[in-house]
């Protein structure tokens, strides 16, 4: 295990507060309170209580889920984020002190996760800001749709669908309405998301070793935002097939854990955990966006793709999916300077444009016009080029793997899939396109193949090479060897 | 090694296509040239040729640097992004299709990295474009600092300075400005710019298997970001000294590869390398800043916090520095719609607001103006409850292992850490704090330092029984055991 456990940190008691630090050294939006360590709250600069007049929206809870929720502060968004240590719920005087921090006469409303230390310290708080004189309610986000059945009195788990409560409730809160609509927009959105998790590691709390659970050819499907095991530990699938069934675990679910059927609009995210490359989550969001469309006869209506809310180092991803009505969309869409929200995820104007636009062709070739073929009949020196072409081409297939591994001592180890990709792409031309009997057209020809399938510093050096081999041999039908050379 | 060589991708050579397609869906302001696979061209969405007015502004490269570059297509930065394979330059004809879809009468600047595969496809592309009329020019970026000298003929390769550049030339572009001036503009920034980079794994390509190179209590700095081994292997360290020895090999170099000296603005990237969670790159930001205002001697105008240039998964970071003269900070400053620049990172209005505001008090607490305090003599009962508090307190300290072990059957192995800091800091108290003459008041005190330190389930729930426990034996001051059970 090369990365897990390994942490580019400091002391594992500060990774929070420090954390912090440079989040607020990185957006000069956000401010902290001054009460490190136990007061862990990030506040919109220049928010004061005495002049606020819009409702203040705060979220929290344990740290490690970063961005969330600090990431979300900002005009727009979240007022404020409380957070615990890591994986724990902040006290009640961190939650308190945020509260206090930012509310003005319209009131706070508090976004909380689905756990119990959560919903005991954040409650507690409620109830004693209230016994200061506060408007204040809560609502409770509870998205997770892991498991087929309600879970007795525990409930749901809050996933990453908080954040899309927690910009609900910041858009509504931002237009000016009072606690009472911003809690019932809150707890509608709330009621219209579901999210299921994959995971492909275990995250490593800092300080602590990793968890040996998960080996080295398995994944989980349905797993917790705190390392808690996964509802299932399966084989490793390619990201069609988990996507698939994620979808269908959200959508097709005998919980009915949310209100979504054929002809609805949603809108997407596909999460990191922590330590999903870019790619991978792009990936999976290609395919959603597919299956929502085809499979489930959904419109969709935003994509939001990135790490919103992780869990430390976690290799994997979560799909959330919320039904897109009118005044959601209206929500999600609405301006934040909240750093961390996606931006760029709205058409600018109208419609959006086709996904695809058509190559470009060569204005100046006059060989785009001219179809080169094989030619019916080979003379002798077409058999004896087809035969030299398609035997070292072979031989080149044959040493990918020979090759590959020299380059490792010397690049990125990919010199023998390209040269073999080259190889294999000249072989199926000479079948079809070279005009064999004419050697100095069958490299030009070879140069376009190269050229277009090889790609890297080998393909074009090979390009090169028979460039200039057509250029001198152009006018020599029959070549000899020491016209090549 | 539990998530390394696990990926969630389907056939490893989709993986740039299917991230393409993924990445578009996200954000409709892209589009893509309908040429896959050979083709991989994500280009602004609206832009044609014939009235396009400004000068066009490309970059590209290898795939497995993402959101590099395509995220960075948008208004304001980039017109087009060329993506070969993973780690792989793109073919010349893909490069010259990107030319020809977005390039209209002011002509075309690429931005491209010191490789040699892309110089080779990118400089051949530019030639073939200039034979069919266009005006275009090619600005190579190296910003490597890793290594101690100048090297040979080969230069320094192009890393995440490269996303700095493509925002300087992008936004040179958008003023206005003629190929002549913003190739200037970007060659200037190039000279600016420095960078290196730091892993903990290495990265692993798609469909191969994972180089064991790096041991698991090591790090490599000074690596390239297409797995190539870095300059040292040592042993893993602090993040701070970590990014202590980075900036100084960037900023303290006897190769003098950046013009930076004291007293100079700099702007500061911190650049995940695929698989590095957010906190870690912001505890690493928070220590860089530091050390370049205080160390260096330098002013800090911009921190980039996040993945913007990675190397597939690989866990690390790299920082980069550059010379922040006014100019180029305007670039830097000028509105993009590019989804993957980020945001948020200049003050709103004038000067930034202090990093840190003090805790606002509990309004309604006349506790807090009282000073509670041991009190100088004990009674009986108050050497009693020191003796059953210590006890009790040093005895949850003493289980602190085998917690945390339960709880990682049922929870996320934390109990035991949450549980002994609440017992040490209950400790601390008892010698110094808690009015122990006074049982009920005690309780109280102990509820307090319980809420500050503990947070979690358990805290909340242990300060919930001691605010009970303190309700009841109110008025007992000389508790009996059936006044406390």
């Amino acid at each position: 295990m090369a990365s897990q456990g390994k942490k580019l940190i400091n002391d594992p008691n500060d990774v929070v507060t420090e954390y912090i630090e440079g989040l607020v050294a990185t957006y000069p939006g956000l401010q902290y309170l001054d009460g490190f360590p136990q007061i862990k709250v990030v506040l919109q600069a220049n928010v004061s209580p005495s002049t606020f007049d819009k409702v203040a929206v705060i979220s929290g809870g344990g740290a490690g889920h970063e961005p969330a929720h600090a990431g979300y502060v900002g005009p727009g968004m979240l007022t404020a984020a409380v957070s615990g240590d890591v994986f724990a719920s902040p006290p009640v005087d961190s939650i308190l002190a945020a509260i206090r921090a930012v509310t003005g006469s319209k009131g706070c409303v508090l976004i909380v996760t689905n756990y119990t230390g959560d919903r005991l310290n954040f409650g507690l708080a409620v109830e004693q800001a209230k016994s200061e004189g506060y408007i204040i309610e809560m609502v409770i986000v509870g998205d997770d749709c892991a498991l087929p059945l309600r879970r007795g009195i525990v409930g749901r788990r809050g996933l990453a669908g908080t954040v899309l409560v927690n910009k609900v409730a910041g858009a509504a809160a931002a237009a000016g309405l009072p606690v009472t609509e911003v809690v019932a927009e809150a707890k509608h959105a709330a009621e219209l998301v579901g999210t299921m998790g994959v995971a492909l590691s275990v995250c490593t709390l800092p300080g602590q070793p990793t968890s040996g659970r998960l080996g080295t050819d398995k994944m989980e499907l349905g797993l917790g935002i705190h390392g808690e095991a996964g509802a299932a530990v399966v084989d490793l699938q390619p990201v069609d097939l988990v996507v698939s069934h994620v979808l269908n675990q959200i959508l097709v679910n005998e919980a009915a854990y949310v209100p979504i059927t054929g002809g609805s609009n949603v809108v997407l995210m596909i999460n990191g955990l922590g330590a999903t490359p870019l790619m991978e989550l792009m990936i999976a969001a290609r395919k959603a966006v597919r299956e929502l469309q085809g499979v489930h006869g959904l419109a969709v209506d935003r994509v939001y793709t990135g790490s919103f809310m992780t869990s430390l180092d976690m290799a994997g991803f979560s799909i959330t999916v919320i039904k897109s009505e009118q005044a959601i969309l209206d929500r999600l869409d609405a301006p934040t300077k909240a750093p961390c929200w996606p931006v760029g995820t709205k058409a600018s104007v109208g419609v959006r444009p086709p996904v695809k636009v058509p190559v470009p062709l060569n204005p100046s070739s006059s060989r785009n016009s001219e179809i080169v073929s094989r030619p019916p009949v080979l003379t002798k020196y077409g058999f004896i080029l087809e035969a030299a072409i398609e035997a070292a081409a072979k031989e080149v297939v044959s040493m990918k793997d020979c090759l590959n591994e020299w380059d490792t001592k010397v690049g990125d180890g990919d010199c023998g899939t390209t040269m073999e990709r080259g190889a294999t792409a000249v072989i199926e031309d000479t079948k079809n396109r070279y005009p064999l009997n004419d050697a100095a057209e069958t490299l030009y020809e070879m140069t376009t193949t190269i050229r277009s399938v090889m790609g890297g510093t080998s393909g074009i050096l090979y390009a090169i090479i028979c460039q200039a081999a057509y250029t001198i041999l152009k006018g020599h039908s029959e070549p000899t060897p020491r016209s090549v050379s």
